[in-house]
């Protein structure tokens, strides 16, 4: 992770481009890259989605880099770890959706949120 | 990272949702909760965004597990390491835009891409 | 159409917040409204998005509303009719999917993209 | 605008395309044209943003043609209005963000939402 976080700064620095990304600016590049990624999905079955074609899934992987990237690098300017903060957020979904009361429900999960 | 995505299938194994955690469904989920990132972002000036009150930090750091979360979730059910997709594409985006090119221009990085 | 126009403009003036609606607010501010319909059918199977019970979809209606109400705004500050960009965009969709070519398949219509 | 939904049932019906077009798939289609317009915006300034050079006022017309077609092909399929529903959310926010209250305050603005 550590490594990733500093090929990003090296890359924005490089370009010039840190002028570019305010967290503003990487907040709405985050959700163009999610869009590629569901893009993919689109029109495909649940099952489809689970057994992708292997050039499908090497699009994939690129986008779920993109994503990635936006995000580190958002999560970097706001001096926040990503897996710090995924691992503090597991922990409290924890609390919020208790087993005993979801457990196999969606619409439970769906109410819950 | 390991940590986070064992903690990932536990618990959504101990809630017994994997059923409804598709890919395609958990590209959906993943668009959610970039939006409730941007939400934060939306009414601010750039410069506001780069300067953000403790509180609203807070926030917008649970919403960056959350997307951390399906981020990885994701790329799990796909066979996916998320830190070594993102790496790769800092090498592709190197070579596609190039440093003399592109330094320092908004412009020709949005026609670059 | 025209009405609605006129009633978003007096909306967004009354609060004084058109300081705040540059097309770049407006463009993000559409794009969280939208999650909010995602939200609504992301753990739903497709078979269940076509037949909604009558609260959630009173639900739909009003996440519905907000994306039309930000998608004519952004468009009347770029002097843009939208029902006339549709009508626009459908011929030349028309003639970029040709009906012998793409005729009920969804793999053609992702390449096509 | 029902010559509009005319328009797109024809185009829909001639490719047999209605059984990809569950408004589960729709929403999705619906968030990543949103992303195109997004796209145009996210390295703009908001002084940018409102004043397009004709090129990409044009593009930005065909995204939010594109945008337009399934947020009413989606409304349809629900047996959705999207004018009405928008001209009753209209009423609706007028009543949730009081004109005295909010006057000319992003930030009041945010916390009302």
């Amino acid at each position: 992770m550590n490594d990733l976080r500093v090929a990003i700064r090296k890359f924005t620095e490089d370009r010039d481009w840190q002028q570019f990304h305010s967290p503003k600016n990487l907040a709405m590049a985050l959700s163009v890259e999610v869009a590629e990624i569901v893009e993919h999905f689109q029109w495909l079955t649940e099952e489809q989605s689970r057994d992708l074609p292997p050039q499908k899934l090497a699009e994939v992987r690129e986008e779920i880099g993109d994503v990635m990237i936006y995000l580190v690098e958002l999560a970097d300017k706001l001096g926040i770890d990503p897996i710090e903060a995924a691992k503090a957020k597991v922990e409290i979904n924890g609390q919020k959706y208790p087993t005993d009361l979801v457990k196999g429900k969606a619409s439970k999960y769906t109410e819950y949120r």
